[in-house]
Formats: structure tokens, C-alpha cells, sequence
């Protein structure tokens, strides 16, 4: 299979740069094929603006949305965007990277999805009516790939349980797993993390690697975190909240998941 | 007092342009002194990398905590990042101000708060003991200081509402009002909205310039969102978990509050 491994952190002699190491070999030792974006290697440039589209008539305002689409469209995005766009329409998998800065992903990995997430080929595709708002939540450009988030955190796990003062992990991870990814179409499997990063020694590090490895063994036939398709049935339209009948009362992140 | 408006959107003549024009008349007419960071235009890095500290021992691998840390406490941190600290610390009042993409802030703002908040200014600090973990969560170098975040969206309120297939929009901003603000000390106001941005016609924006300028009226007697002080008794420590005699049985972000 083909995966595309998104990484980002500043410094390769990282336990970052050793992970991200440990996945290309593994992946492929496993028989994949493996492309890379290395964000801070390629200079990767974060911030969405109107150099990124060639359009003629640029004395009108730039309106994100718009441009991206008639960029997108038309052939007038920047070769760097299009190159992105094409390794994730051509993998098979994602394998995105990151150590968790702020409670969420760097920067630069934000800029990753900002500037190739054009309108057209991430969001504003597919019908809009009174039975399906958008291809979008378990539907999209990604449908029938899979990706999975390998994270680290400075802090102990216990600060990202259910009651930890940082919140729970997979809700801090929400936005990234649901609206980054299920939102295009990906399966998102459950998340690899490593903790408490300062602590991790050479043996720890064989622990991790050990682990890690299996997770991409079984990257292929691990159950992904069972979203509800928003086009499903389970969702009013256009409202977009959930029936009624789902999870009756209850709130939050928990409700959009079938389990 | 002094108020720091930071806010992002790659075009000024936007709905977000606006907004930021009415702040920034409104606060000036309420005699407030006005900082402005308008990270478009002051074409701000936004990706933390080596180039941020003129460290000299550069041949050792770059460690983000343990290098921002050094260059905060040296003065090696580069001349934007230290003008931006400035102007935190010089405020009595932070208004942060973003469109948002992919259910988060913009990549250059994500990128503002990872410069700036170095290792020892923003985290890092204060005594870590079996009472005490660190000057954060409702301590730390922006205490007494409020902080108000106005957002955009392209979604209808419904979308993000509590049942919404987005995620409930305080949800959605929890890693950002609780994990960035009310971190480093901040009193965290409810955050100011406007949902579908492409039928905001004249009236409409009328109607939400009148809004909001209430909420600018109101910053320093609003009440602030509730979030609980990590080191007030609520958590043990170090696992930093809420105690079992709070929110009984719950978990998620929601627990976080007292009210």
C-alpha cells in the first residue's frame, strides 16, 4: 500500500526526528511504499494567503474560500499545494506526526491542512440539499483511506484522562480526528501517544517502538473510532444536530461517536 | 486601561477587516490606549524553529523547551518575539480575534502564541511541590489580565451547538480559552460569535457592531468564564485529576468549571 507520513518538529535529533525514523523503516520493512512531508525540513510555508494562488484578476479582495476554489479549479494554486494534494489523493493511509504544542498540532502543520484543504477538493464538495448537506463527515475526497494521529505530550497521561486538568486526550484530539480527517472521508483510527516525553529513555524507547510497530501492522484492519456519517440519517438537515433519538440528553464531542 | 488587540485574516477588506476596525475605533473611543498586533500585515513567522534564538551553542540538537527557556532568560530570543512579550505584559486586557479554520485559529496565530510563549514566561514557572504544580491554570504571568476571543464562522449556530455535528463551539474553543489563556493566567471572558459569515450583509453587520460593542463596554466587568484554579484544592497533585467530589462521575472539558 502506499502511506504518506506528515511529520513536524524542528529538530530531526528529536525524540520526534526518532520516531519519525522508526515509522519510515517500519513502514517500510512491511512492503509500503512511503512518502514523506517533512514540514520543517521543506521549509513548509504555514500561512494561508494570496501568494498561494496565481488568479489574474487579484485587485479584488482575496476571499479565502472563493480563491482557493477558483484556484483549485482553474490550475492557479502554487506547485507546493498541488504537490500535497496529490500525495494525499494518491495514498492508501496517513500517518500524521506531531509532538502536542498548546493542546493542539504546530503551527505548521495547521498551515499543512490551511493551504491544500482547498474549497472544491477538502470542502464545499458534493450536494446541498434536503437530504445531504456537502460530501463531508465520513463522506469526501478521502473516502476509503485511512489515517492515524502518533502524538507526544510533555505532560503525564493522567493530566489527559477523563478528569485531568488538560482535559481528556480524544476530545482535545477532536478537531483534529473529526473535523480534519473523518471530515474528508478518512477512517481515523484510535491515536498512538507517548507521554511524558522528558522521561523517555533508550529502553522506554524500545517499549514505544515495539508498540508503535504493531499499530502499524495492524494499520489496515484496527477498527476506526466509529464516527456518524452526517449524512447518514442521524442528523437533522440543515440543522445538523443530532436526533433526538441518539444519545438523548446528552452533549459534547461523545455524541457524534456510535459506541 | 491598555488593550492588545491580536487578530488574523490574510485580507483587511473582509468581514474580518471590519470587525477589527470597529474594535479598534470603539476601544480608542472608550479612552482605552490601543496596541495592535495584526499578524497579516506585520507578515509574522509563524513557525518556532532554530532561527527564534541566537543561541551560541547551536551545534547541540535544538530542544524547544530547554533553547526557549535559555534565550527568555538570556535575552537570545529574537527581536519580534520580545516586542511581542512586551506588549502582553504591558496589557491589562488581551482581544484575540480570528475567523475559524478547521474548528481552530489560523496557523500564524497558533504560530504567535508558540513564539512568544517561551519556556519560563509562559510555562515553566513557579514552584512545582506536592501543593503546587507550577504558576499555571489560573496563576502565571498574565494574572489580573482578562482576555476575550471574537470568532467567526462560516457554519450556522446550529452546527455548532451542543447537539451540532461540528462539536459544541465552547468545546471547540476550550484548548484555546482554557489550554492558551486561562494557562498563563488570564480571566477568560465568553467568547463573542458570528456564525455564517457569508450572509453578514449591512444590517447585519450593524446589529453585530452594536453587539459587540457592549462586550468592549463590558470587558472589565464581565464575569469570566468559571474555570477552576489547578493549584486551588480542586486537583490532586501531581496526577492533577478533579477530585472525586467534584462533578461525580463526569469527565470532559465541562468539568472544569464550578458553575
Amino acid at each position: 500500500m502506499r502511506i504518506l507520513h506528515v511529520w513536524a518538529h524542528p529538530e530531526p535529533r528529536s525524540l520526534n526526528g526518532s520516531i519519525a525514523t522508526a515509522i519510515q523503516k517500519t513502514l517500510t520493512d512491511l512492503g509500503h511504499q512511503v512518502d514523506t512531508s517533512d514540514l520543517y525540513r521543506m521549509k513548509w510555508k504555514p500561512q494561508l494567503d494570496q501568494d498561494d494562488f496565481d488568479v489574474p484578476d487579484s485587485a479584488t479582495a482575496f476571499h479565502p474560500e472563493k480563491t482557493s476554489r477558483e484556484a483549485f479549479l482553474s490550475g492557479w494554486q502554487s506547485a507546493d499545494i498541488e504537490t500535497e494534494q496529490r500525495k494525499l489523493v494518491q495514498c492508501d493511509a496517513l500517518v500524521l506526526q506531531f509532538p502536542l504544542w498548546w493542546y493542539s498540532m504546530p503551527a505548521i502543520m495547521k498551515g499543512w491542512f490551511e493551504r491544500i484543504y482547498a474549497y472544491g477538493f477538502a470542502y464545499g464538495v458534493g450536494e446541498h440539499s434536503d437530504t445531504h448537506w456537502g460530501d463531508r463527515f465520513g463522506e469526501g475526497a478521502m473516502s476509503g483511506k485511512r489515517a492515524m494521529t502518533v502524538v507526544t505530550t510533555g505532560g503525564w497521561e493522567s493530566h489527559y484522562s477523563g478528569r485531568g486538568v488538560n482535559g481528556p486526550i480524544e476530545d482535545l484530539l477532536f478537531p483534529i480526528h473529526h473535523g480534519l480527517l473523518f471530515y474528508t472521508g478518512f477512517d481515523v483510527l484510535p491515536p498512538f501517544l507517548v507521554h511524558r516525553t522528558s522521561k523517555v529513555d533508550a529502553e522506554c524507547f524500545d517499549d514505544l517502538s515495539h508498540r508503535l510497530n504493531r499499530r502499524l501492522e495492524n494499520l489496515f484492519t484496527t477498527p476506526p473510532i466509529p464516527y456518524r456519517p452526517q449524512n447518514g440519517g442521524d442528523y437533522t438537515i440543515p440543522a445538523l444536530e443530532l436526533r433526538d433519538g441518539f444519545e438523548p440528553g446528552h452533549t459534547g464531542f461523545g455524541i457524534h461517536r456510535t459506541e
